[in-house]
């Protein structure tokens, strides 16, 4: 069972979790010489087709659509779950300052493809405009819990990324606390509402939309920008332009648009920069205030090109070696020289 | 030049480094047997005996006891800074809410021994008490810069945990800013006084003894404790008994037992986890702050036994697979099986 723990010295939550440790570690001791080494289909791996028992029950599938008794997107609970829905919430006090509660939460792999080699960069945009529609479905049957406050979906693709399978999967985790990075941003944002009535990403977008430097890609509903304090070089954040808090909200209609635009994010990292390991995250409001009129979901991408280090641990200053308005200039050549039949919402760029 | 620019959504400042990212990497491809590949001395090393020629010029030095023209401890300036003297601190704004200043601040790295290969929890205490003098003098020489405001000293073990160097080296990172990290302890530490009165690390540190199952070791100045909401599994921190905010205003004259209780913390982490990468971090008040009555210095050491992924990045919610009492508990085992000549420190624990 695991734990949820307040951090004396900063009152943000950890997660303590036990079992989790037990997880299985497919990362090779050595690199392998790139994309030659992982098959299309692996007998071992608990995600490939064939192998849907190795799995904890099946909570959400989308079919294939060649042949709809099997599947394109799959969602399982994890089965080494950071939290789990039997947990209690209670808070509890140990002594004067240390505060805890059960691991309640929630938490599931959504399984990609059943290809176990395929890269998001490298899927067709109708397969992740599945994905996001799992996403999404994900996100609204769980904000309906009265115990989680927050839901957090994520992407970690290769090891450096911190991914412990090979399979192309991203996960979700949906929390009965705020989730401490969140509660920074939306508590800028708050003031800035406070003071100006305005939220402050649409400010943001209508600035860089009008500066253009640190702008990727401009699309009729998204704007991919490199941010003006970017935390790694080639950190990619896609807004939608359009006001809104939450993810669950966003129009269910405009899921294949945003498909387009996350494909050509990763594939122009993967041009670009040999392939990278990335995580992507997307970022929304809790669950309890989706209408609100200051906070703006989006989407964040980060290639890990270095590691996390001491300075960054001891400081919680990044140090990134580019320059955004560098980057995203490479980022708008590197769309232009694509193949006709991929960066298609990058090139249609306005 | 690098640039310091604040993060519009949080507020906090990054360093943009353009330059840094032409650094050198060692690191190899693949991973070496453990303890097989690494040479005493290396002539390609800047950092070896002989090539003091190719660091930039020397800033600090402790002579080696055995032959005083020759060095135990040095200090340069680092060659691919994160931040450099020349920047200007003047805040400029751009547009309506992006704010940034030149890459003012001091980079510097402490070569920890002439020795190319051994680690830290390997050297004998007196040498490791001359780098803990070092970081010391270092940290008070720099804090009497007025546009100095933070002093970050931290060490990168092992390529896991972020060094681009074999060589055995620590680093020190002077910045303008108050690091946001700290900023929110900081908050927190002074909310506790100005509710209580009293300094919150003094009382934690009463309970934990109190308590005694998340300390590791208790010695007449410090104790070592696995924290109670840990982030990484052995987490360790070091907290100096008496009331001080600043690592700076520490008596020099207590340093020969830091060094002793350092020493045992990294051997015994070494002898538990199998060689790990860490990172050590010295957590200190500004430099305008340091006869505050509520912050108190400490030092951090994280082993990196996993990678930092997007669930972390994405929520700032750390998981750990580990609970301090267990971490605790294996640490105080292992210092009772060392060899006589190490963890005295430990094994004289009351």
């Amino acid at each position: 069972m695991s734990e949820l723990r307040q951090d004396v010295a900063t009152k943000e939550w950890v997660i303590l979790a036990p079992e989790r440790g037990k997880r299985p570690q497919q990362k090779p001791k050595s690199k392998p010489a790139k994309g030659t080494d992982i098959p299309g289909w692996d007998s071992a791996c608990p995600f490939c087709p064939g192998n849907e028992a190795e799995t904890p029950d099946e909570i959400f599938r989308i079919p294939s659509p060649s042949d709809p008794s099997t599947w394109a997107v799959r969602v399982v609970p994890n089965r080494f779950a950071a939290l789990t829905p039997t947990g209690d919430t209670t808070r509890t006090e140990e002594g004067p300052f240390f505060r805890k509660m059960g691991g309640y939460g929630i938490h599931e792999v959504i399984i990609d493809s059943p290809s176990h080699n395929i890269s998001m960069a490298l899927m067709d945009y109708e397969h992740i405009e599945k994905i996001l529609i799992t996403y999404q479905q994900r996100y609204n049957a769980l904000k309906e819990n009265p115990q989680i406050r927050h839901i957090i979906i994520f992407k970690n693709s290769g090891w450096a990324a911190g991914t412990s399978l090979a399979h192309p999967h991203s996960q979700l985790v949906a929390t009965p606390i705020m989730a401490p990075y969140y509660h920074r941003k939306f508590d800028v944002a708050h003031d800035y509402y406070a003071d100006l009535g305005r939220c402050l990403f649409c400010d943001q977008i209508a600035w860089d939309l009008k500066i253009g430097s640190r702008v990727v890609a401009d699309t009729d509903g998204f704007i991919v920008v490199h941010p003006y304090a970017s935390h790694t070089p080639y950190e990619t954040w896609i807004f939608p332009k359009e006001h809104c808090a939450s993810f669950g909200l966003f129009p269910p209609s405009k899921l294949n648009e945003l498909a387009r635009v996350v494909k050509d994010v990763l594939f122009c990292l993967r041009s670009g920069l040999d392939d990278p390991a990335y995580n992507m995250v997307i970022d929304s409001t809790t669950t309890v205030d989706e209408n609100d009129p200051y906070y703006h979901w989006h989407i964040r991408v980060l290639p890990r090109l270095s590691t996390i280090a001491g300075f960054e641990i001891g400081s919680g200053i990044s140090i990134s070696t580019a320059l955004p308005e560098e980057t995203a200039t490479r980022m708008r050549q590197i769309a232009k020289s694509c193949p006709d039949d991929v960066c298609i919402a990058f090139q249609d760029t306005k």
